[in-house]
C-alpha cells in the first residue's frame, strides 16, 4: 500500500543488502513511521515477540525471514537437521497463537533442508520466504475480491449511502505483507469508487485499531470512525452497522474463530441485530486439523502491563501512562473464540465458505 | 466507605461551613485523592458536566446539594417560583441521561417553594438535601442485602472457592453517596466474610472502571483483577465469571437497562454463557413512565477526545496521551440500552424482580 505517494510492503528484504530484512517497526505507530533493520534471528524472535510485528500473515512472512537470516549463521560442522530445527522451534515460540507462524516455518523447512551446499540453501530460503510473501499479497487480493462482492450488494440496497463497516484490531495490510486481510475488501471497494465508512475498534489493550488501522485508513483515504470497543453494540442496534468483517489468528476446521480479544462480543451484538459477520481467513490461518478450537487452543496471556498502562504520544514523545492503581492486579488474554454459529461465512482466497466442516473441505479438498 | 480508617461519604456539607458542599473529585482517582469545595450552583453546575462527580445517584444528591447552595443566591425582588425553576433546569441540563437527577431536583422544587422566609427556605432544603444523601445510603444497604444473597447463594455451590462477579464502570460507593448499587452486594459480601473475586472492567473511553471502582475495591481489601472490556466474553466462556452485577442509569419500566456504554456487551455474553446477569437500580433510577427506552432515550454524545486522548500517571503527572492519528475521527456514546431479555433480575431497595412491567410495579404499587 503507499503511504504519501510512496509503495510500502510491511516486510521485505533490503533493496541494497540481501544480508538484512526491512520491516515497519509497529510499535510507535501512528505517532512515528520508523522502518527497521533486522540483521538476526534474534532481531526476528524479538520483532514478533515485542510486536515490533503483529498480525498472524506478517508473523509467518517475518518468520520465514528469520528462517531465511538463520543460513547466514549456521555453525561450522553442525548437524544443518538439528540447526535448523533448534531455529524452527525458537521462532515458533516467539507467538504461541498464530497458526501462519507454523504454516510458514514448515515451508521454510522443506527449502532449507537437503540442499547440496550453503549457498544453495540460502538461495533456496530466500525464493521460498519471498514466494510466501508474494503468496500473501495474492491470496489476500483474492480475499479482497470475495468480500468486494458482499460490500457492493450492500452498496446496492443504500442508495448512494455509504456502506458502514466494522472491523476490530488491525487485519490490514500492516497484519500482512501487503493489502491486508479483513481490510482488503474495504481498499478494493474505495478504490473502485463504491462509498464507505468504517468504524475502527481502538482494540484494547494494545490498541491496534487506534494505532494502526485508522492510521492505514487515513493514509488511503477511507472514511472511517473511531470507537472505543465498548461502542460497537450500541451502534449495532442503532442501525449504524451493515456488515462486520474481522480477522482471524486461528480458526479451527469447524469454523470457530479464534481471533483478537473482544472479537467474541461483537459477534454477539452483530448476531443479536441480524447483521453480517464475516471473517476474512486465508487458508493458512485455518487449522484443518483442529476440530475443537475451545479445548485445544491454549489462549496466550500477554503482560499485565499491557492493561495497566496505555501508551500515546504526549508533547510530541511517546509516553506511556498508568491508568489505574499500581497495586490493582490485572489479567490480559490476547485472543478470544468465536463460535461458528456467530459467524455469517469466512472470505477465504478461494471463496467464501459457511463455518463448518464439510463447506470449508469443499473449498479445500486437498486437506481432507 | 473507609479510606486509610477515616469514614467518608462522597458528597457532604461541610463540617464547619454549611455554605459549601464537599465532593470527592474523582477526575484524579486513583493517582489523587483530593476532597473539592463547591460554593455555588456554578460550582455546582461544572462539578457534574465535568465529571468531578458521576454516578446517577451521586449526581442527583449533588444537583440536591447545588439546589440548595442556590437559597444564598436569590437576587432582590425576583420571583422565587422563576428563580428556582431556572436553576433546576440549569442542573437538570448538566447530565441528559441521569433519571435521578430529576427525581432529586422535583424533590428540591418541593423543598423550596411555598416557604414562609429565605431562612425557612434554606433550612428545609437543607434538610431534603440530607434527607435525600442519608435516603440514598439507606437504598444502597438495603439493595446490598438483597443482592448478598444472591452472592451466598453462589458461594453455598463453589465449596470454598471465591465466588467471580464481573462489574462494568463504577457503581460503587464513588457513584452514590455510600455503599454503591452494584458494589453494595460485594461490600456486604465481603465484610461477612464470603470470599469473593470481582473482576473490574475499565470502561473506556473514561475508564471509570480502572480509575475508581479498583480504587474503591482496594481500599477495602477486595481481591480484584483488572480487564479490559474486551476481555469478558472470554472469561465467560471459560467459567471464569459466575454472576455480572452492574449499575443503571436509568431504566424503563419495561425492564430495559440504560447504562455505561459496554453493559450490552457485557449482557449478551452472559446470557450466550447461562451467567446470571443483575442490575442494582434503585427506584429512582426506573423511569415509570417510560415504556420504550430505545426511541424515549437520547444517548448522551460526549467529547470525542475521550476517545482519542487517555489520562493516566506519567512520571508521578497526571498527563493525557494521544492514542490515535491527530486527524483520525472519533464519536463517543456515553451509554448502551440492554435489552430486559437479557437481564436475570433488577436488584431494587424493595427486593429482586424479573425486569418486565408486572415485576417492577408489583414491588412499587405506589407507582402504577
Amino acid at each position: 500500500m503507499k503511504i504519501k505517494d510512496t509503495q510500502y510492503r510491511s516486510v521485505k528484504l533490503h533493496p541494497d543488502n540481501d544480508k538484512i530484512i526491512q520491516i515497519v517497526d509497529q510499535r510507535w505507530l501512528p505517532h512515528k513511521f520508523i522502518i527497521a533493520d533486522l540483521k538476526s534471528v534474534k532481531d526476528v524472535e524479538m520483532a514478533i515477540k515485542d510486536m515490533w510485528v503483529r498480525g498472524a500473515p506478517l508473523i509467518g512472512a517475518t518468520a520465514a525471514w528469520g528462517m531465511y537470516l538463520a543460513t547466514f549463521e549456521i555453525p561450522a560442522q553442525c548437524s544443518l537437521q538439528f540447526y535448523f530445527e533448534d531455529i524452527y522451534h525458537r521462532l515458533l515460540k516467539t507467538r504461541p497463537t498464530a497458526v501462519n507462524l507454523k504454516w510458514a516455518l514448515d515451508q521454510m523447512m522443506d527449502a532449507v533442508l537437503d540442499n547440496d551446499s550453503i549457498a544453495e540453501t540460502q538461495w533456496y530460503a530466500k525464493t521460498r520466504a519471498q514466494f510466501i510473501c508474494d503468496g500473501d499479497v495474492e491470496i489476500n487480493k483474492k480475499i479482497g475480491e470475495f468480500g468486494l462482492k458482499i460490500i457492493e450488494e450492500i452498496a446496492a440496497k443504500k442508495n448512494n449511502k455509504p456502506v458502514n463497516i466494522l472491523t476490530h484490531c488491525n487485519a490490514g495490510w500492516l497484519a500482512t505483507v501487503d493489502l491486508g486481510t479483513a481490510t482488503s475488501p474495504l481498499y478494493l471497494a474505495h478504490d473502485k469508487g463504491i462509498k464507505i465508512h468504517v468504524w475502527v475498534d481502538e482494540t484494547r489493550p494494545r490498541n491496534q485499531g487506534a494505532n494502526i488501522t485508522a492510521w492505514e485508513l487515513l493514509q488511503h483515504e477511507v472514511p472511517h470512525t473511531l470507537i472505543v470497543d465498548n461502542a460497537g453494540g450500541h451502534l449495532m442496534q442503532n442501525g449504524f452497522v451493515d456488515v462486520v468483517i474481522v480477522g482471524t489468528d486461528r480458526t479451527s476446521v469447524r469454523g470457530d474463530v479464534c481471533n483478537k480479544i473482544g472479537t467474541y462480543l461483537k459477534a454477539l451484538a452483530a448476531y443479536d441485530n441480524r447483521i453480517p459477520f464475516y471473517v476474512a481467513a486465508p487458508s493458512s490461518s485455518i487449522d484443518f486439523k483442529m476440530r475443537d478450537a475451545f479445548s485445544e487452543i491454549m489462549i496466550e496471556q500477554r503482560n499485565a502491563a499491557e492493561v495497566k498502562y496505555v501508551q500515546g504520544l504526549h508533547n510530541n514523545e511517546i509516553k506511556s501512562v498508568l491508568i489505574a492503581p499500581s497495586e490493582t492486579p490485572a489479567i490480559n488474554y490476547a485472543f478470544d473464540i468465536t463460535p461458528a454459529k456467530y459467524v455469517t461465512g469466512l472470505i477465504t482466497e478461494r471463496g467464501i465458505c459457511q463455518p463448518n466442516e464439510e463447506d470449508i473441505l469443499n473449498l479445500f479438498p486437498q486437506k481432507k
